[in-house]
C-alpha cells in the first residue's frame, strides 16, 4: 500500500499551484466508493455511493479547503476567515490549525448552536457572533479580507471549487470509467459544479473516454433553481441544502444543460425516508442532505430518466455523526425487557 | 490510484480466511498519518498520528468488524449480536446492515443514551434494553449465541483482533518502516494486542526489519493494567477506555513486555489538555479517549522514556464527533459583538 497523500499531490497536475508549495493536507479524499446491493437491485441499476463523510471532518469541505488554505499561504496570508455555522467552519478552522495560520469565524449570533460549532471551537478558531444577520456576517468577512492580508475561505474563494473536483477524478479512478449519471446534493451549488469540471478536466486529459449526466438535487423547501427563484426563508431537515440563493447557480444550471442531465428537488419525507434506508441496507451513516442525492435518483428511475442497468453514482457529502439531533429525532427509542435469555429472543423476532 | 478494497482484501495474505469468501467491506482501513509538525518540535521527536477516526462508522472498530462479520458468514451465521453501549455496537450493526445479517444490540436499560446509540440504531439493529447490569447482558448474549447461529461480536470474537492487526500493517507501509515506538490507548486492551500481532507478523514476513516498542496508557480512573487490579467502578471523561477489567489484559502484558515497552496511564486532566491540543495544534479532532496515546506520549518524553529524536506513532482511536458532549463542555461559548467591522477585528486580536 502506498501512502495516500492527500488529494493535492494525488492530482496536483490538475491544481493550480506553483510546483514548490507544500500542500497543507489532513489527507483528506480517496474517499470510499460503495456499491449498493440491494438498493442496485431494488432499482434495476447499478449505483454507487462515494462517501464524503470519510473525510477528516466529516465533510466533503476538506477537498476544498486544502487547496483554498494552501493558497492562502502560497499567497502570503497571514489568517483565514469565513461566515458559516456548519461544515464550512468546521473544514476551515481545521486546516487553519493544521496550516498554523489563526481561523475566524463570524456568525448571526441567533445561531449559536454548539452542537454545530464544536469543531470550529474544539480547532481553536476564533467564533465570532455578530449582532446582526447572515448577510452582515458576510459583509464584515468580505470588507476585512479586501483590506488586510486574511483569505476569504467561504465559497466566493474559487480554490475551493478546484480542490472540490478532485471527487470526480476519484469516482473516475475508482470505477475505472466515468459513470453514465452523477447524482448530488445541490445546496450553494458548488460541489455540482466542481464535479463536472472535474469531469471535463479528465475527459480532456484522456483519463477518462465519456462524461456523465449530471443530476443535482435540492430539498424541495429550498429548491431555488429546481423552481427558478430565490428563497428568502428557505426550509428542510437537509440543513447542509438549506440554501436559497445558491451562490454557483449559474454553473450549476450549466453543468445541467452541458451534461444533458437537470436540476431537480426532492421532499423532506423522501430525504429522510432515504437516509434511514442508507444506513440500514447499505451500512453507512450520512446526513440527511446527502441523501438527497439517493432519493433523486429513485424519483429519476421511477420516472425513467435514468435507465435501467445504467451506472449511477451518488454522493454522500457528510457524515451522519454531523448531525445527531435529526437521527435521535428519527429512531424509536427501545423498551427495555427483563434480563432473561427469552425475553431477549422474543425481542429478536426473526432473523 | 487505485481502488482501496477495505483491509480484508488489502492484507488478504494475513487474514485466516478461505481464498473464495467475499469479505463484507465498508472500504474502512487506509486512514491518515499525519506528521504533527509543531507538537514534534515542542517534544523533540517526530510524532505521527495514525486517525483512526476517519474510517466508515468513526471508529478503529470497523477493522475487526469487517473480518468478525465476513467470517459469521463464511462460517454460515444467521444474524449477529454483542452487548455494547458504544462504538462496537455502531461498527456491528454498520457491517451488518452491510451484509444483510441482523444485528442485535443488548444493553443495561440503565444505558440508555440514545446519543450513544444512534448509529447502532440508524443502521437498523435490534437494540434490546433488559433489566439488568452489562454482565448480564453479555451473559445473555454468549448463551443465545452458543445455542443458535448467530455470532457474538463482542471482543471475545477473535476475528476483531486479526482485524485489528491491520492497523499495525497501515502504519509501517505509510512510513516505509517500524516506527521505534508504538502509543496506543488501553481500554479492554485488545487494539495494543492486534497491533503487537500485527508487527510480529509483518517482520516475520520480512515487510519491517525492526519492532516498536509498545507503550500503552489507560485513563487514571481505570488503570487497571497499570495498578494491577481489577477496578469494579472505572471513573473517566474517556468513556472509550472506562473498562476496569480488561479482555486481553494478559496479551497487553505480554506485548509491552516483549516489546520493552509498558503500560502507563495518564490523568482525566491531562486527557483534556491533549485532547484540545490535537485538535487545535495538528487539526484532528479525535475523541477524548484517543488523547490517551499522545498524553502519555508528553509523560513518556518528560521522563526520558522517549529517547530525543524518536519516531513515534500514537494511535488516535475515534472521531471526536463520536462524544459532542464532551467537546461542548470543553469549550467557551462565544459572546456576540455588535455587526461592524470594528468589533469583529478587535475580537479577532492579533494573529
Amino acid at each position: 500500500m502506498k501512502k495516500w497523500p492527500g488529494i493535492i499531490e494525488a492530482y496536483r497536475e490538475f491544481m493550480p499551484l506553483k510546483e514548490t508549495t507544500k500542500p497543507v493536507t489532513l489527507q483528506e479524499g480517496n474517499t470510499p466508493l460503495i456499491y449498493a446491493d440491494r438498493l442496485s437491485e431494488k432499482l434495476g441499476i447499478q449505483l454507487y455511493l462515494k462517501y464524503d463523510g470519510a473525510n477528516p471532518t466529516g465533510s466533503f469541505k476538506d477537498r476544498g479547503m486544502t487547496l483554498a488554505v494552501t493558497k492562502a499561504i502560497e499567497d502570503g496570508s497571514e489568517a483565514i476567515m469565513c461566515a458559516s455555522t456548519g461544515n464550512t467552519s468546521a473544514a476551515a478552522a481545521a486546516y487553519g490549525a493544521r496550516s498554523g495560520l489563526k481561523t475566524a469565524v463570524v456568525i448571526p449570533e441567533g445561531k449559536i448552536a454548539l452542537g454545530k460549532l464544536a469543531q470550529a471551537l474544539m480547532h481553536g478558531a476564533e467564533v465570532i457572533p455578530i449582532k446582526g444577520n447572515f448577510d452582515d456576517a458576510l459583509a464584515i468577512v468580505k470588507e476585512i479580507t479586501s483590506k488586510y492580508p486574511i483569505t476569504l475561505v467561504n465559497s466566493l474563494n474559487p480554490y475551493r471549487i478546484e480542490g472540490q473536483k478532485s471527487g470526480a477524478f476519484e469516482v473516475c479512478d475508482q470505477l475505472g470509467n466515468a459513470p453514465d449519471v452523477l447524482a448530488i446534493p445541490v445546496g450553494n451549488a458548488g460541489n455540482i459544479t466542481a464535479y463536472w469540471k472535474g469531469f471535463k478536466e479528465y475527459y480532456r486529459a484522456k483519463k477518462i473516454e465519456s462524461l456523465p449526466r449530471m443530476l443535482g438535487f435540492e430539498a424541495e423547501g429550498s429548491a431555488a433553481i429546481a423552481k427558478n427563484t430565490v428563497i428568502s426563508e428557505p426550509e428542510t431537515i437537509a440543513t447542509a441544502i438549506r440554501i436559497g440563493n445558491p451562490a454557483s447557480w449559474d454553473k450549476a444550471v450549466k453543468a445541467a444543460e452541458e451534461s444533458r442531465g437537470l436540476i431537480d428537488y426532492v421532499t423532506d419525507n423522501e430525504i429522510i425516508e432515504t437516509y434511514r434506508e442508507i444506513a440500514s441496507e447499505v451500512g453507512i451513516f450520512a446526513e440527511p442532505a446527502s441523501a438527497a442525492s439517493v432519493a433523486g435518483v429513485k424519483k429519476m428511475v421511477a420516472r425513467s430518466v435514468i435507465k435501467p442497468g445504467s451506472q449511477v453514482v451518488a454522493v454522500l457529502t457528510g457524515h451522519g455523526l454531523k448531525d445527531p439531533t435529526t437521527a435521535i429525532d428519527t429512531i424509536k427509542k427501545p423498551e427495555p425487557v427483563s434480563a432473561e435469555v427469552e425475553a431477549v429472543l422474543e425481542k429478536m423476532g426473526t432473523w
